[in-house]
């Protein structure tokens, strides 16, 4: 029997890695004619560099940005296989994580470093671009990541703007002309796996601007603010992307990407997919595997393990599901495709120790699973 | 498909009726053509009234006894279907539970209130009684017991002995000529899993007194007196018990048993098995179920989940078990035949909430579990 094991990460304790290495070490020896594969997953968001750089033989690059609040920060990014092909987690340059609770705020956050990553991506050489816009702490609509690249951004003394969401009404003038000429060869595939337009009640500011620091106020002015910047991006560049699906993520970096680089937008899930040949490894399969940190009703909104329940129904295959933690809703996932769903916890723990013991707690589950499905195979052989 | 659900309690949250109602809630429906029948199980502790009378269809009695310390106390026991069985647990009338934690006090508790269990069951008609004698508060060598049948203890003055453990070398004469008649008709199985004899390094007190309640030097007196209290039981009953395995149960209330009534000691589970009829159960099914609130290393000495699979096994069932804690050394049960073991906790949750919510758990870990035997079967059949 071929077993393909497929998971997401397991949130501050798993890699998709060493998730399937936990899988793997369970159930491995249970019987002697398994082919166990491994086959890191994400969508998008946390752990995608790791899982394609993973999958495709690729490299880490560790470079300098500077974070939401213009401070030095160090942040890795990958480079796939090919050579051609860079990674990037915009979290890891302007993420809410980087930040203090207190800290938050979006009038002020920028996507300088994200700009930078890009940056960094286009001097390796590369011309093709995955990048994951979850987790952003900003609001600025792409202003900091366009001007890392070359772009300046003037108000009406023709000095240049300050950074942040709160200073795109001061902006008068847009001047492209310096941006990184490597952007014109550059191909990105955003990772965007929501569809808020950049503006109005379903918009960037509206939806996430609050969880980043901004009170009801400071929304009302953070969305007319992105307004703005979007009549200057039709005004002065030609492009309408007011009210594109997923130009609302990422505080506005879907509409400042879609402007000012060759992006397009895509289901992470679904980027990651392709580049780690999910389909092949799945038809040669005779059994699927997948987990993440925590499966619930959300699971099914572009989630890794519904991602992998998806392409494995497709094809017919039985698909299992490991997670930390069961939350509201996930016995739905049943009518989905998913044949049997498991909490690896085995006992009433503290959150904290479930995080410490997720490789043994992963391990032991895999096995008393593998070991059902035997009984159940050679239950019905001898019936 | 045939399916029996003989699960023990989950304690303090689910009878072991209810346990097994809650796995078939979460199984039915699943397959058109399961019958799925429950037969709650028992070990010979906690719960054996319960699901001997659940299944045999008997009664419940409730009586009035003196607790370990002679307070009143209300005390329930069971009797089977056939009319003439009483099932008892020694817990409910002489048990560490009844007490406060500052109470405990083998020099003084007594097990008189088990005494008056019995009485009540010869009371009742009962010829058969079957008595589990775990948890007990005592050490008194079964005097508590014998003097509610109507045995008498005097001291060197002839004035009856006080109660306790501490008591028992103030014996000098044991005058049985008043014991309940009933006693001579009657057989009692005692439910008992533990080999200790009655005295010594491995013997009743040296073994349990610590957590009754007794230090050190109290262990050493409390192992004297039953010692001097077995040769009163030899040179004037002509009852040798001091070194039978199984005598040093429940403060030597083993070697009282043996010296005072018909009585012989047998495993508890084995007990349960036979009035089960679980064997002619067994053997009609195509897959076993069972569980209890914790599973682990120690499950494999007489506990319910590993009798039940003995019994499966036997006859070449495969057999699942659940609980509520998976503790240390739970995987070295898959050699001894289990053929799957899970956890029904379903994230990381204090103990609280587990027991709460353990109905909701059980059900949808079933669930889970037999969705994969499901997937399992479906898939070698199209392979």
């Amino acid at each position: 029997m071929k077993i393909l094991v497929a998971p997401d990460s397991f949130k501050d304790c798993l890699t998709a890695q060493k998730a399937g290495e936990a899988i793997r070490n369970g159930i491995e020896g249970l019987a002697g004619n398994w082919d166990i594969q491994i086959l890191p997953m994400a969508d998008g968001g946390e752990g995608t560099v790791e899982a394609l750089i993973q999958v495709t033989n690729g490299r880490l690059i560790e470079t300098e940005v500077f974070d939401p609040l213009m401070r030095p920060a160090r942040a890795k990014f990958g480079i796939l296989g090919d050579g051609k092909t860079a990674v990037l987690e915009m979290a890891v340059a302007s993420g809410l994580e980087l930040l203090e609770e207190k800290e938050r705020n979006p009038w002020v956050t920028t996507t300088f470093g994200t700009g930078q990553l890009i940056k960094a991506a286009l001097d390796e050489g590369c011309t093709r671009i995955i990048l994951g816009i979850g987790g952003s702490a900003t609001n600025d609509g792409g202003m900091g990541m366009a001007r890392a690249l070359g772009v300046q951004f003037f108000d009406k003394s023709g000095k240049p703007v300050n950074r942040g969401g709160g200073e795109l009404s001061r902006i008068v003038k847009i001047d492209i002309s310096g941006i990184d000429p490597g952007i014109a060869n550059c191909k990105i595939e955003v990772a965007c796996d929501v569809t808020n337009p950049l503006t109005g009640p379903d918009g960037a500011s509206a939806i996430y601007a609050p969880q980043k620091g901004a009170d009801k106020k400071m929304v009302q002015e953070l969305d007319a603010n992105l307004k703005y910047f979007a009549g200057l991006l039709k005004g002065q560049l030609d492009k309408d992307v007011e009210n594109i699906p997923g130009t609302g993520a990422a505080g506005g970096l879907g509409a400042g990407l879609l402007a000012f680089t060759r992006a397009d937008l895509h289901s992470g899930f679904e980027i990651v997919r392709r580049e780690t040949h999910l389909d092949e490894h799945v038809k040669q399969a005779d059994l699927v595997i997948t987990g993440e940190g925590k499966i619930d009703y959300q699971t099914q909104f572009g989630k890794t393990p519904m991602g992998v329940c998806r392409v494995a129904k497709q094809y017919g295959k039985p698909v299992i599901a490991f997670a930390g933690t069961l939350g509201e809703g996930y016995t739905e996932l049943y009518k989905l495709g998913f044949d049997a769903i498991f909490s690896i916890v085995d006992k009433p723990m503290t959150l904290k120790e479930a995080l410490i013991t997720a490789p043994q707690l992963l391990e032991r589950c895999a096995q008393s699973v593998m070991c059902l499905w035997i009984a159940g195979v050679e239950n019905n052989s001898s019936a």
